[in-house]
């Protein structure tokens, strides 16, 4: 099978998340510059899954560039992972109704650590069933981003029992961690295509 | 005509689907773990229709893997699916906003009863235009899920009225029943497309 | 340009039309067959318009089969046609909610003339765009239905001040008319590609 | 890598935003004509809303019909703008909501500001990825409306302060001169492929 359907689901199902989440956002009451108050922080935890969604968007969009074949259980562990990114517009607006309490903080890290290790199973499955040496594997290496973020969201679900903005602090540090663009998926595609090249051109 | 883009327009109304239903998950009262207590049992109710919506949309992928070209009735076939699709968020939140009381399951199951009738119209309709000895006709077989999906809902609708935690059972049964990927068509897909390689090999 | 764009944005928009009127599905109070009652033309209500929504799907799908080459305005033409289908759920909800009342049958009388009279220019635009005796233009001939809707959609409106249901009637009747599949583009389309296929195999 | 998913997911955004702002539009109350009066300067907003997206939907549209190789920063400037659009449909409903008072026309904007310097930022990224003198840098030229639209919300915003229709009227305005399709980068792909067919004609 080829992953193009695959794709095109998952791509519907962010980009309608995305405006999902659009709906949380009330329409400030009164008329004047103060009602906006009340949804500046609404709005910056809008902005902050957002982002969270780009980044799974970006990587997801990465990762199969480099894959011409899936199988059943790669499907699978696609939907598990769209499962747990459909809650991230409920968890964000718990957060921003509860005006960041600690309960609603922890459970959107919970989310997002869940999400994180549902990407991480997608990314296992669809390497097994590429052949061993197989660009992705060699363009994902020793993956730290992605065995580190897991580490941060359990820390900032721990600290958000302490203060709910240190959690707040470390999700957003995560995102900025992802926000730099996964270059190593172009450098090895970029390599591997030129390398592919002086092979046609020596045929 | 080719399917394109019938499986395009399917794709967006099923990750629609799936995320129309999200807008139901209500944000709990209180900021509290107990406030989740009583979303426990919605998120479930969420996760059994994301499955199904999950089955609905790999079979319907698998099935037109194997097909070329589609005439207007199944056109018509695949938007009365979606139609019966398109209950299951509302028949979702009445389940859920009853406590899973005895109409509601039954009336999910009836939703799903009608949803895999719907799905076996379809179907038929498409094989109907293939080649008598067609690909799709052979993955199929005999259809043991099929047949026996209809007669477990049925089921499920009569129990409700027992108890409706029977009623639930039943349904999750048959969604386990379909978690396991259908081999069939990508069993059939690779003997013939060895077959075919091995002809043009030939060639 | 090609048309591929327009038409995978034209069914993001139609696919969200349709799911979208799902959100005015309410969960029905109680939890008795007996609640399910004001839920009835309701739902029958939400099945005309789906039904609607899948003819212009339907026969925009038919009409860009023959259509490899648009301009900008075509693009324009297709988004007023979007406009006039996106007030679909409005005017339908508002049928329902006022139980069919005079006012809001003719309202929704009139958007649905609109909408077929923006398809009558979006196909006049198209085929403006073509060669004179184009696949499409022969296709579409003497456009009967295309004619006669109109004048049943004045006829609908006006005759829902006498009595709605007459109003309504109307429209379930010009929906049968177009629920018969468009055969004239697969007709033409077939024996053009015959053609084709006859005249490529003498050169 | 080619721009196809990210046009896929643009589409799909844009797509969805211009339905969700159907959700903002309230069924009127009463079943009366006079119940629509109320309904009037909503409905004219929100077609307002749907042009704009419309006219970013057919740029964009434009712009990537000359690009066919897109980087990392280009998906994340796309995100950008997004994000932005994202907002429509909440200045939207505020506008209407507050009958057009001075803080949300100033808003909306604002809004309208942001999301036209993030197209800008866009369209910078995606020529200093392209060849010095590509297509599309020729094809935009000197760019005048996207000069000039800057302006013209700043002085929107400015005045909304002295009557919030000016505001409207400016925003208005912008939207007609945009209207016009852009015709440059028709007109450009055009004579470059018949250059290039020239070109491919004497080989």
């Amino acid at each position: 099978m080829t992953p193009g359907r695959m794709e095109a689901f998952s791509d519907g199902v962010i980009a309608i998340l995305i405006t999902v989440m659009v709906l949380g956002l009330r329409v400030p009451d009164g008329a004047q510059w103060s009602s906006l108050r009340d949804t500046v922080p609404t709005l910056l935890n809008y902005a902050l899954s957002f982002v969270y969604l780009g980044i799974y968007w970006n990587n997801h969009h990465h990762m199969l560039q480099t894959v011409h074949s899936i199988n059943g259980a790669a499907l699978w562990a696609n939907l598990h992972l769209l499962f747990w990114l459909s809650l991230f517009p409920v968890t964000t607006e718990w957060t921003s109704a509860s005006h960041f309490a600690e309960v609603p903080v922890a459970v959107y890290g919970i989310v997002l650590l869940a999400a994180a290790l549902a990407y991480y199973l997608l990314q296992t499955v669809i390497i097994r069933h590429q052949q061993p040496d197989s660009l992705l594997a060699r363009a994902i290496g020793s993956d730290f981003k992605g065995k580190a973020s897991p580490l941060f969201y359990i820390l900032g679900i721990a600290l958000a029992f302490v203060n709910p903005w240190i959690g707040v602090a470390l999700y957003v540090a995560v995102a900025c961690m992802w926000l730099v663009p996964d270059r190593r998926v172009e450098r090895t595609l970029a390599s591997s295509e030129s390398a592919s090249e002086s092979m046609s051109e020596s045929n």
